[in-house]
């Protein structure tokens, strides 16, 4: 049986790089919908571009999936929004999985988990809908992440780490086993997690220091 | 010639993470020992269960090849007297690398090495028996690594590392090249590592601060 | 059309690594320029071994393809003064991608670029000439890296960052989505960069605190 064919919400660097992984995988992409392509403009440029939301409503939820290629930032919704939106009038979101991503086949992806590049989901994971596991981030065996969350690329998780619903997860952290981050939580750029972390809470990594050289090295 | 059936001992996530890579490479697996099985149900569902060590002994040495199943903890010593209690005894433990792990040709791995999903173990190096290389661990060209280490997940070790024996290296540690780092020492989580440690010591990371929002987004 | 055969200069740990994957790429390579060989030494031996930098010289530079084996270290400018010169003399270097790194086919790599295993170099990239992308790093979608950088093993950039030509990126960095880091800038090992860096700078990241365990373990 045939994949239907997919539509892509999301003209930016997230659709571009899904857009990547899809062609790769030879999968029908319909389109892209997108206000502006702001980025991957040769990879888009064969596909049919709609400008508005409203345009998904001309194909019917039974005859195509949806990939979510809004990015995921702290402190906005839309990407969430959009998801809802649209699961809410029937259409479903594609669980898409990167040919170069190694997925356990004991774990369980909800509707429009996104695993990118060079990612691995070990033995015994969920993972909740329309999380974005990004490029290079390891989780390892028996972890449970939310719905709506995002974990940054190069993101470690050991085993047994629950994460809830509508984290985000920056750059390059790290969490130790068993340990719990609550819903809501932001997570910064290469924290260290080595405890449990309430919900609604942010959470910030060790700073770095810039000093200036002082020299005018010629190049 | 067909490779010997294969025993794992322990039930947990270690030895379910170890199950599957092995279950991938079509390995003739003949059962799990442990007093309960505490994760990968689905997975060990079909193989024989043994509930006491005492069981390996009905098994002769050059029959079966013993696959140490036991996560590696710090300040705890069972997965290195399960390990030297049945080598004494005769029996051989395997050296484990995931298909999708890269491990030079020109390194050499001792028995019982668990190379686990997407390392790399550059050219030139040497890893000792017994010693875990946790999953997406990244080991450069020219490092040594002793006898019962646990290099974490996510770890990053540059060229010519030396690391020695019972070390235990936490999540995410990232080390810098021609750095020595003494044995018995633990590594916390994230540690940044620029220069030589000497043995017996704990090295801290940099701690992340946890600020609560304040505000309860509704979701 | 056969590529032409490689010659590599440098014999250090650098040079073997990328050795090993012009050997599993079946790549024909004549020999190993190095005063002396101080490591990969047994997959040196079957080539040849010239001792100094003038023996290049003796091929035409339309017959071959440098390979800069020169490992990029910090206030160390060989690897580059090696690059110009024999560039000026009109060789090439070769572009050499690791089989087991996944280069975007939307990507553009200039002359001497080297991605090393297990990297991703995403969507809408560019990178500059003699440029090192070491171990295990990942760059998303829409990076602009520029000539001469090191990215040292583990690096991990998020989308849209820009490193300016001569910058080097220590093991571990992570590095925020639409950041730049300015040209001459040394970026420490596992530095959490959440803003741009000016040119010409240093940045330390978080260090690490070392305690002695005042026991003696026995083993």
């Amino acid at each position: 049986m045939k994949s239907k064919p997919f539509l892509i919400i999301g003209g930016g660097g997230h659709g571009a790089a899904l857009a990547e992984i899809l062609i790769k995988q030879k999968k029908n992409i319909v389109g892209v919908v997108a206000p502006e392509l702001t980025a991957g403009h040769i990879l888009f440029q064969g596909m049919d571009h709609f400008l508005n939301d409203d345009d998904i409503l001309k194909f019917r939820p039974e005859d195509i999936l949806l990939v979510n290629g809004i990015g995921s930032m702290p402190y906005k919704s839309l990407r969430e929004d959009v998801y809802n939106q649209f699961k809410k009038q029937g259409y479903k979101f594609a669980t898409v999985i990167a040919d170069s991503a190694l997925v356990s086949d004991y774990s369980i992806l909800e509707c429009g988990v996104q695993v990118m590049n060079n990612c691995v989901v070990n033995v015994g994971c969920k993972v909740g809908e329309n999380t974005i596991i990004n490029t290079s981030t390891s989780i390892d065996h028996d972890c449970i992440i939310g719905a709506h969350c995002h974990l940054a690329p190069g993101t470690t998780l050991s085993g047994q780490v629950v994460i809830e619903k509508n984290v985000h997860v920056a750059t390059g952290v790290n969490v130790i086993n068993n340990v719990i981050i609550g819903h809501n939580t932001i997570v910064g750029v290469g924290a260290n997690i080595t405890k449990s972390i309430p919900s609604n809470s942010i959470v910030y990594g060790a700073r770095s220091v810039i000093k200036g050289l002082g020299i005018t090295h010629d190049c």
